[in-house]
């Protein structure tokens, strides 16, 4: 369940965005059709097997613009979900469940989406170790939404944005001239609190990420063989993290390598949606 | 290209809204590393065969941080892109580089997606009159990026948003109590402009489409044999217009059918990402 | 009734901003005089006879500011009030009764007066088939109540804005070099739902119009005598709109020529407002 | 002309907004005519006589879409126009032109209509002592629009809002029992800077609010006899402002009287607008 | 109290601000500890002796978050606590409780502080006729927070912002060329409501400001002997404001010294804070 | 030097703010009296000594306004400045450094008081390996620029918001019952990238602390000799900061206690501000 506060501090701007997105001056169809005072319900029917995610963002989209609409269901996010089941009933103003329909499925279709993606993956990895990470792959505006929808799903949060963790990539050694001077640059900088990961293609480069004292290793697109060479030349003295490539195909290999981390940007930005629909509208009055 | 109108009165504050997303304080690993006033350049490179949207928007995110930026490129969003090409060169200040990097690549990689899957869609349909349309099944936030990666990719649009056209979809059926009488209230309540599309699942809701004078048709769900009837039944009466379970693989089908359109939620909704990177950055002083 | 879902997505923050250009810091002259606890009531007086529009506006600003506010009120919008009516009674807090007071009266006179005009050409235009239509000639950032007050004086709303219809009028015709090179172009712009409204001036315009293809074509300033031919030249082919010189004295004359709809700046631009006060305060506790 | 702070500060959000309202996705008309690259330059018409305010809000809509478009005009605010004068030519991207010449037309036509009607006011005010003042009964959000008007016209400004004066009106002395009690709080609360102005409707009143203390009294809707009774009383012990009734007819009349100040809602809430165009758009590429 | 205008017309905005700049996603730590439907009370206690102000922002925030969260106190803001009292209980969600803790004590201890500071400048003042005066020197939008806690505190405000108030200054009268300009000039452009005050650091600038008609003279960083001269000059003819150098220990000579007004900017821009905490969390179930 | 994207994405918008704070309509002073194309230049003196901060937002603000406005000056963020020394010149709009010179003030003098003071601790901490850190003890919405004075003045900062770091509290440890289950369950909910720190009041919470594995310790409110033996107990297993009751007179001991941290609210909330004015402005045109 999202928070309270970030639902009043972050949340509710996002959704009442969308729903201009949707309404420039008014839902024509729908204010021609039904009357002012038209209570109602309709039902949500899962169209697709998965792991169900938004379903308070879903409700909430209603609530902005019905003050006294609810959902009643007997579902939590999480829950994996049968093709056909009747996922929950929305009750209230019959404008308002016609005008929101959309904009509350885009939520949660997406976010299911991506909590089924990701759980598929981390049921693969289940008997390892190794943690599933999501990155800052998402898509623009989505980011709150798609970090959450990766936890609900059974993975783990990477960092937030770029302010509140430190990695150190190929284009910033670039710029510095090389690891050990970009590590040293970062500890300077910011000396309390945060860890610094170093992003490695090589030997040579994970050697230099260990001297430097990464306290994260991310080994980028490198083959099993050099990956598995990485890692134990890597040992205790950092953690490491693999990306890059990384299809569910080949999730079981990596996890047998013994990585502690595999981080995917497909989690976000290339999971299909869970297909949903509004379904069997009724008035009641 | 984005006109510039949209670009300042819409598109900017979702670019600035993107990166404050991604900006909590600031770009903690750039600025350790890299001085204010480093200036250099760096390459996008395409990492997936397709076609390219956004390169605008691309550019338009290092510009609103570094007003001087310049992308230098010789494609233009529609080209069709083969794997491992150097799309272009960002040049600006180096901090700019690495902190809107992700963003701007956010925005490219979902925008070049769809382009990419609309155009094999449209690639298939190239043969026959049938028009591909896109939906409102977009992600929250993003439809003014993704309804003009469709039109990119070859496809056309449906009515941006509730507030620009009529469609009368089955809970408004049953909201309004049968098809006439939803025509019906909606030609009185919106006399001018808008033409007025029908949602109709048989051929008996078909058949009181017409009736109604409805000027546009969806078929929705419907069996390959009912969609043929219906095309067939409609004739010159009203545009048709096919929706629900359209597959890349079913496209041909249905245009050899004679609908007049076909609108696919999939375009937006559920296309995989095209891939790029930003790579090979250079300090130039 | 101005629907729930634009009161939210689009009203509140009309409203609040309005209020925000009366309140700087405070309301000096009320917190002196009121303590923040006292209840009471006002009411609110009509002093000129006209149409009513507004009213949920009028509460609205009141109770965004104290949610506990009620306006009691026999009257809805559309309806004729004779000058010097009771319309209604405002209970809530005091100190919010005296602050909003001017905010909602500057909303619901300036609607009532639009509505107020609206219906002096309905009743003009009442024997006749010709519908009454507004402009985008609104006063800016006000154009969601102006439009809705043309409807409840019993006019209809031509487009909303730029984006939800197209309309082809002079300069266009000018950059495109010709009425048939526009109409094309619009027509491969935008192949669905929209109709395509062109602007003439003269007969050869309407000509080249109807060969083009228009939906609709606009009269624009033409004498009735022009006006008389081009609506007999264009008949069932397209739909007639009558522009220009628009004065109430001249609408029994542009009805008789039989056009389908007549569109009026004057509508929202120069409209008087209808006179409203706010009388009688008295404390409650 | 408006201040450079101001501009930025306050106008530059509206302007923005208002075009928003004008654009949801994009300018359909004018994308699918004009391509991006084209400039021209177009003529801004006058086409009725009166005095011209808003001529940098005009330039400022089309330069906030288009930095590169400039307005060249041998006119400034404040000047009497005749009508059908060729106000100024406005230059830049044809799209743009296309674009915002509406948004563009509503500012300057709704300034330059109550600049026009205020003028006129002050015309016959002239040979009097007594000064012209607005009110607060403007436009919601458009209050720096319309009070700046008032003052290109010749008028000057009341307050601008609740929190820059204090104003004593008859419901704040039904709240308060009376006026001297009304006057001693507001002194109390605020007892810096500010003047002290009171409303008054019959002579007892004046009594009252000169015994105690007001700076202003407000001389509202009485006949000219008592007004001029008042005036006569307040001698040099308050100035005295009349309100109320107040028709262009009246005002020498009133003037006669010698009330110092005359305010009049109507200059702002009532004004007709002044009429331009934009014609001629010339293609320069 | 502040009233409910401003609580929802300016202060819901800053507070929601504050917030957001605390929560980019989420409150981690208590996210992770406290389970989604967890109520509870904590304690307000005060830390240090002085005067409170800002109880109902402190209220506020956790209100905003949740809705149902209420603050039990005997005490209101201007009372005089001493330290290690329990000022009061706030009950609600706990995760509301713990995330919204510190954007409260931050709003209470700096806005108790300014009340605090003030409260003692007043305290010294009491024998005497001169009132004390905040300025414009506050911190960056906490304005009207700060303004209200000196009035807490027994200070006056002067005026609120440079638009409703004229104060000519030093760098004002070198732009004009001499005070006598400045003031005509004020005078002719805002003949209105307002008062003049001009600031004077020599005996030649107070004359030249008597002579030109300044209603209010700002005796601006003057020794002591000057500042008698000139208040003796000045007399009835204007109101006198002593500012510059204005420390707690001169207050008392500048008092005797019989000045109208002392202006103090250190009551809002060096005030220390007055310091609270939360104490005591319990779940209450 | 604040970077570039933070100054668009965060300060741009709070320095609007700030300026819309002090301008409700217009600066009345200045227009009247300063014509609108007058160019000039003003002196920014400082008045007394101490470390400067905020040198480009101070010439941001100018800027926002006046976009050709410069600042010359041979002085940077950090320097140490001595009372009476011209900092530097700002040139520009004369309209411009008048309304905008008492916000630009403003920033810079709170800015450069909290550089001093932190710079003031950092001096006596010099000797010692002990690092000096803030809190979130700030201002409400002045963070971003309270915390980069800190860096200035050369201390370092503690996480920025409660979304970036996990510090488990006294109010935290009652909510879960204990140390250990606190620091179990966040690092369950957040296994990536973020370090632990867990406060401790006594010797015994200390040693509860190092056996859930904390990273971090820190030691509030503790006696010296309480903290020595913390300090003793914790060695190596967590890095240590000592908070509460710090004041710069005990700043020494702290240090030569051995702590790796001072973490200090004093810093944000209650340092004086340097004093600077802008004088000596000039026409130069």
């Amino acid at each position: 369940m999202l928070d309270c506060a970030s639902m009043k501090v972050n949340i509710e701007d996002y959704v009442k965005a969308a729903l201009k997105e949707d309404i420039t001056s008014e839902d024509i169809t729908t204010n021609a059709i039904v009357s002012p005072t038209k209570e109602g319900l309709a039902q949500l029917i899962c169209k697709q097997t998965g792991v169900v995610a938004g379903l308070d963002i879903f409700a909430f989209v209603f609530q902005l613009i019905d003050s006294t609409a609810r959902f009643e269901t007997e579902y939590k996010d999480g829950d994996f979900i049968q093709r056909g089941t009747i996922v929950g009933t929305i009750y209230g103003n019959v404008r308002a469940l016609l005008t929101c329909e959309r904009t509350a499925l885009n939520f949660l279709q997406r976010m299911s989406g991506i909590a089924t993606y990701t759980n598929e993956c981390v049921q693969v990895m289940k008997p390892y170790k190794t943690k599933l990470l999501d990155t800052r792959k998402t898509t623009p505006n989505m980011r709150i939404f798609e970090k959450y929808a990766v936890k609900v799903g059974g993975g783990n949060n990477h960092r937030y944005n770029l302010s509140d963790g430190i990695l150190i990539k190929d284009n910033h050694i670039a710029a510095a001239g090389s690891i050990s001077e970009a590590v040293r640059l970062t500890k300077e900088y910011a000396p309390f609190v945060r860890k610094i990961e170093v992003e490695a293609e090589t030997l040579e480069m994970v050697d230099e990420a260990i001297e430097a004292g990464a306290d994260i290793i991310m080994l980028d697109n490198m083959s099993n063989e050099i990956l598995k060479k990485s890692v134990d030349r890597i040992g205790d003295k950092a953690k490491t993290e693999c990306s890059g490539n990384v299809t569910k195909e080949r999730l079981k290999e990596l996890c047998e390598i013994g990585v502690d981390y595999i981080s995917s940007g497909a989690l976000t930005h290339s999971a299909p949606i869970l297909d949903f629909s509004l379904k069997n509208l009724k008035n009641l009055n």
